[in-house]
């Protein structure tokens, strides 16, 4: 029995035929940026090159273009609520084939518990899934959760199959004053993403200094340029909320394509399911301008470099046979997907083990929840579009709570980790005129969030979500829709297609609560203390500008 | 005491002074590939990066251009004949400041002792001197010189510093053929380099898919192309004999050049003192129509990424300090020279401890190295600027040796690893009217060679050289003109200028031997098996067609 190798070094020879050989295909060649007719040989899942090959099973590909396995350089994959697996059966059809995913949310529930179940999920995902360790778990010291994971937490998965580096590295300043925690972080691995919004000059310098390589977080073409100029790699994402690609991509060059990738970062599955994954940034990048040649590279050698990945991203000799074939560069419809030189093919959801409870905690009595007092009363003001909220100050009388003339809501947080603790606080933007929402995702620690127009419905909207262990529902009257996310209350154990029909009706019923458009995307950021102006804790009221408490009541 | 990294990130952000401010510079930048004026921070040999910085120096730079320092992708020092310290002092001042070096000569003489040598003069060097493992000592089972390393005898190197990983592979039949010594070799690094002349098609795809990255024997632009196509890193080469640079050059471009270094492979210390090192190569570039932004991005981040050294490459934050200031890009005359953020000064050389002696051999009695017969005999036929030979036949009477007419001299070959085995043929070639020239460099086993006018002469130039402990030597009547290389009978530990001094000497004796331009290069290559059509060996004549030993003469 030859060793695997010499058996492919044989084949590659043409003393023994290739499984596959895909006859007359215009191919991709991200060395040279360009285009190259020819008959691609794969066997046992590698690429043997192109040539006069014979192959067991021949496929005509004659007009048809292919090009190397599709990359997403950074992706939460929890932000799709699905489990790894689904996430993989949804995305590759689309042309995906690796994903360096940041298992960030599910950490900060269940912390290394958490990793280790995303790690396990990558077995016979149907694509390649890498993982970055998170690196702020909490993301702030009063964000805490389900987990601490410091330098020494984190360092048992240096070294396992499928860890690829230091996840985004969000504590600027901690970086910068040289905080001896994130030292012994990023000292772990020698791939480190970084993730420094609007970060420019000596204090970027810094940053870099202190070993961060990449960022995804850049919105105009002048921080994206100096970033690139000082060595970062620069995934330019497009997700379901943050979409930079237009504003970018004239960074975009064949003397810069070597550097910049493409990441999801947060992607609803909706988005995914309807218009797609890496294809979509692609197609986007064609659409803003860019030559579907560098945009292609940008998904595939590029990130397959940044990440040290040399066994992918082209299609030559030794590399695997992740391919996708293509019908037009220049439209860019994924016709079918191969993984190790394996068709991608239609296939049923694994339905995967749940994960274990992670919900601990009661639906709190109407007394918790209840507010009393008047005057001037601190109110979080959605701002359209963002994450940031406003601080608002209204005269309030607490027996005039829900005052849906000003649209002013109740919003309370239950510590989900068993402390007990509930805080209660006000809104303003929902516009719901009867009904609540609520959910277990809620950044980062996601505890249960939850506002509406009675408290009665706001405490079934909050029980709905712990029996079903995590999810996002939404209740009017005594009617609950549910979309159950019972791993970790982040992600749903249900298939892709069930999701987004859950999805669907979710919307469905918040627009009929005449909720704003995608109230749980709101919702879900309301309890960010580490993003101005004012949020809600578990604790009560949250002044993000002097980082502390307040009362609701501002006298 | 605050920790380096610290010290560096407070340095970056202004808030202490940095060592060296370069102001006012036109920086090049190769994310980008062009350049932008600003000020250069270093502190403690680290780029702290461009902005409004301090330092404790300041240099005005206005007018000025700086580049990272420059990386030479392949070399063997040997060929230099000078010793690591001195070849540094020497191409230093040119701008380079990396250099990845295959020790083969000196591992083919001495073996692992002879890599440890050279590891051990790394320190102090005044460059950062890399090695890559010989991966063909011998490089054929007939070649057998000082060594035989194999994989187990080159483990020990692996990740130790300064070692990059396994050099050229040019062994193409063994790894076709699945050697499984070769594969041991293959295995022990993942950075490989190969070396695979005219190789194409399927075997270069099965020569990939063995795990070889790159190549320094292109020629053809053809050649060149598919081994870039197939994802090879492609050296482009310019030594003291191959020169492909004026072929190779349309190649490089924006699309490419991430994949395209410069090697020098083998060069003459006259040749580097004069013309420069890769400083030469990028004028050599730019002459033949290249833009300087894509010959300094080859010389550069090119070959830095290509060894996996991301710490230098770019003058960006964190990377070191190793930098070149050039008057002018189109010039490209280097001026100053910066390793570390130090600047390079001219300096004395450190006489470096002389390698153990490696000539353990007598001088050959005139019975040994007398030849008796007459008829057709087989004689080596020099082509001139080639390294193979042609076999030819002339009738001849061992009587009438020296036949200086018809330009057939006596060519010896004297093992220096105590065999006492000394093997005698004919030469067709020197044109020598007069003397001897011998060498203790002839590849790859580094026996000593000579060849010349009378037994007498010759003899005499084999003792100068074992003398010596290893040399060039041209001897006319009792005359004898030494270069000694008394490390390992391949490099000098005399000062470089004296080197080039003394090789000027050896021409001008050569020249008034009648003899051809560089005879020693021809001579150094007699005794090379591997290579067609005729040798000589300690054993006598070798068919290298016939891959046996012949007898002289013919019949």
């Amino acid at each position: 029995m030859l060793p695997e190798r010499q058996t492919l070094i044989d084949a590659a020879r043409g003393l023994t035929p290739a499984d596959t050989v895909f006859k007359n295909a215009t191919i991709f060649n991200p060395f040279t940026g360009d285009w190259q007719r020819g008959d691609l040989a794969v066997k046992n899942g590698i690429v043997l090159g192109t040539g006069a090959y014979t192959g067991r099973s021949e496929r005509d590909c004659t007009g048809l273009f292919i090009v190397p396995g599709l990359i997403d350089a950074h992706v939460h994959i929890e932000s799709s609520l699905l489990t790894p697996q689904e996430y993989a059966r949804l995305v590759a059809p689309h042309g995906t084939t690796t994903v360096i995913a940041d298992p960030h949310e599910i950490a900060n529930v269940a912390g290394v518990a958490g990793i280790e179940a995303m790690l396990a999920a990558r077995q016979g995902a149907g694509i390649d899934i890498r993982y970055m360790l998170p690196s702020c778990v909490p993301a702030a010291p009063l964000e805490k959760g389900g987990a601490v994971l410091e330098a020494c937490d984190l360092r048992r998965f240096i070294g396992r199959e499928g860890i690829c580096g230091l996840g985004e590295m969000m504590n600027v300043p901690g970086v910068l004053s040289g905080d001896p925690g994130i030292a012994d972080k990023l000292a772990l691995s020698a791939i480190r993403d970084g993730h420094a919004p609007g970060l420019s000059g000596m204090d970027l310098n810094a940053y870099l200094l202190a070993g961060l390589q990449s960022d995804h977080e850049c919105t105009s073409p002048a921080e994206a340029e100096e970033k690139l100029r000082k060595g970062m790699y620069i995934f330019i994402r497009d997700g379901s909320t943050e979409q930079n690609i237009e504003a970018l991509i004239p960074l975009v060059t064949r003397d810069t394509v070597s550097r910049c990738c493409f990441a999801t970062d947060d992607c609803h599955p909706d988005l995914l399911m309807r218009e797609g994954h890496i294809d979509r940034c692609i197609r986007k990048a064609i659409t803003s301008g860019l030559v579907p040649e560098l945009a292609i590279r940008m998904a595939t050698l590029s990130a397959a470099e940044r990440f040290g990945l040399h066994d992918r991203g082209a299609l030559v000799p030794g590399r695997r046979a992740d391919l996708c074939i293509v019908d037009d560069p220049e439209q860019f419809t994924v016709r079918q997907v191969f993984l190790e030189g394996m068709e991608i093919l239609p296939s049923r959801p694994a339905r995967p083990v749940p994960f274990p409870p992670s919900i601990h905690c009661q639906v709190p009595s109407s007394a918790a929840i209840s507010i009393a007092g008047n005057g001037p009363a601190r109110v979080i003001g959605l701002v359209p579009g963002q994450i940031v909220t406003e601080s608002l100050l209204y005269d309030t009388d607490s027996r005039n709570i829900p005052d849906t003339d000003q649209d002013i809501l109740k919003v309370i947080v239950c510590n989900r980790y068993g402390t007990g603790r509930c805080g209660v606080g006000l809104v303003h933007g929902f516009s719901f005129g009867r009904g609540a929402i609520a959910a277990s995702i809620s950044h980062d620690a996601h505890n249960i969030i939850a506002s509406g127009v009675s408290d009665d419905e706001i405490l079934l909207a909050v029980r709905s979500v712990i029996q079903a262990q995590g999810g996002l529902a939404a209740v009017t009257g005594t009617s609950a829709t549910v979309l159950p996310l019972d791993c970790a209350g982040l992600m749903s154990t249900l298939p892709f297609e069930d999701v987004v029909t859950r999805l669907d009706l979710l919307s469905s019923v918040t627009r009929q609560m005449g909720g704003i458009n995608r109230p749980f995307m709101y919702l879900s950021f309301l309890a960010l203390t580490v993003i101005p102006a004012l949020r809600i804790t578990d604790r009560g009221v949250f002044d993000c500008v002097k980082f502390r408490d307040v009362p609701l009541f501002a006298v």
